[in-house]
């Protein structure tokens, strides 16, 4: 018996799965509150003799994507997957080329991007709906992949699947080695960021949580059935949307979350409300220099997008939030510096 | 190299990942065809040369529950809850106690159980929605457990829970200990089978996908974050809703996919619809003296509960998929025997 344990633990040495006691597990994070507070949440939630163990079948992490794991300035990544297949659209029905907001978009794409801003949020949904369904669900993930491969970002002249944050990499990969059971809980397309999640982030589709039309299912004219996505959204993951998702798809309450707007602002709370040891973060993009300055909390620069009002600052430090600064907490922004 | 790859080698064996392959891995199954099928799949999909090896990320199997995991004679388990649950709903509100379908239930408790047949779809649908929703998640959760750890079968007099099929929880053991990630996909509620599918199958919470209603976040009165239970159904989890649901919570194409009942038809034609070597199989309840016998298919009795209708049998037959027959093909039909 002894020598089977001695060779098991062996093992689980030369696999890596302890190695993160011996190694700095955050390399790209500064020694800070934020990073002492993922390092201490880990150990009172792993450490078998801590009162607030965490059983390893219940280690639920859930991460915001657009703004907490990768860019979302100038504008969120799927909306300028949506927007760059209007031409497409446009060509296959030569009629809407004149009818609003499609001629918009067709302007928006000949120059001026950041007329984006003009498009109203009903704008957006229709848009949405007439380039995110309507199509089988094989079909769109290779549209998809197809533009994620050729698409990159106006100021790194990088694919998008590559402005992901290291240190927040770092602590997918640091949770995961410590038995967290790593979750993408995003207000954007579960469908589009399931095309990427695993490569990207080591996170299998399964365990991605998003916006979600509807699916009906039928036969093609030789019989073989496929899925159809639907012009209605049956999940709306954004607000009080997070944590009805989370309970829809994940059934558990998660121990740590991470965000960086109001649309986070439950999924924090709710992890936050759980009993034992739970922590909640928020990632504040206070770095016009590494990446982009925005709030308007703190007299950062206001924005449609991604904005972290002053309000939800308060909220974070009068419960106990954390409040992640890029410029201060984060050594290194990506991997790619 | 080579000592850290002998170390993790032997631990791998000592620790019984490779051990099913000495040991027959499905011992209450007879040598039938059912058995060299899933032996043959399982070695056809996990064998690194195979010519339809699927990587490991991939490897998703489906369960259908009532009748395919468990015992669903002489009613679902969960209609039980539900109609047992009715006598509390009664004391909390009196006048319903002479409304139909209140009072038709008041006195199939009171005797004959076999008078559930009388009640409709859509009495059923009232009851559940009355008896299901109006409630936090977790209040629901905590009276499902108590409920779940007191009522009793009435054929074998134990625990609803211990009614698992031997032969197919080592099926899921199998799966796994073969790198597949095993997900039950119920008509059943979600949430119900999510309260103890970890202790009866060894299947986490976010790998049951079943029928749901939505939810909705709230506070109560100190300001803590709560879920409550809407009378709205979200997700159907029957017939067609099977695929769409595979798609909305695991967002892959199952490789494996087991059911007993028209409502797994669209499962598993889906599972059978991709490429590579795909799986799909029936349970065939023909064993009136170990469990039940009911068809339709192949003279078998007729039922309400759970049927299994003539033409499914033939469509199983013409499209390849594996009819399971419970008399022929398991040695043991339950753990306790």
């Amino acid at each position: 018996m002894k020598t089977i344990r001695f060779i098991a633990a062996a093992a689980l040495l030369v696999l890596g799965v302890t190695a993160q006691a011996q190694t700095d597990p955050l390399p790209s994070w500064n020694d800070g509150a934020a990073k002492k507070a993922i390092v201490a949440f880990v150990n009172a939630t792993t450490t078998p003799t801590s009162p607030t163990f965490v059983p390893p079948a219940e280690r639920i992490a859930t991460f915001d994507q657009d703004g907490t794991l990768w860019v979302e300035h100038p504008m969120y990544s799927q909306v300028m997957y949506i927007l760059e297949s209007v031409p497409a659209l446009v060509k296959a029905k030569p009629e809407l080329a004149k009818v609003a907001p499609y001629s918009t978009v067709l302007e928006i794409l000949k120059g001026d991007r950041a007329a984006i801003a003009k498009l109203t949020l009903p704008d957006l949904e229709k848009l949405a709906m007439a380039t995110l369904t309507g199509m089988s669900v094989d079909t769109f993930s290779a549209e998809a992949q197809r533009w994620l491969a050729a698409a990159k970002d106006p100021r790194w002249k990088k694919p998008y699947t590559e402005l992901t944050y290291l240190p927040m990499q770092e602590v997918l990969k640091y949770l995961r080695a410590n038995g967290y059971k790593t979750f993408i809980v995003t207000g954007g397309g579960q469908d589009f960021v399931r095309t990427y999640s695993e490569r990207v982030y080591g996170i299998p589709p399964e365990q991605v949580v998003g916006s979600a039309v509807g699916t009906t299912y039928g036969y093609d004219k030789a019989g073989k059935p496929f899925l159809t996505k639907e012009p209605k959204l049956l999940v709306n993951d954004n607000n009080g949307g997070k944590p009805e998702a989370i309970h829809l798809m994940i059934g558990r309450r998660p121990h740590i979350a991470f965000g960086n707007s109001p649309g986070d602002q439950q999924m924090l709370e709710y992890t936050k409300a759980g009993d034992g040891a739970r922590l909640s973060l928020l990632v504040l993009h206070d770095d016009a220099k590494r990446e982009y300055a925005y709030g308007p909390a703190q007299k950062l620069p206001d924005t449609k997008v991604g904005a972290f009002p002053q309000a939800l600052y308060d909220k974070a430090k009068k419960d106990g939030w954390i409040v992640i600064s890029m410029k201060d907490d984060w050594k290194r922004v990506f991997a790619f510096e």
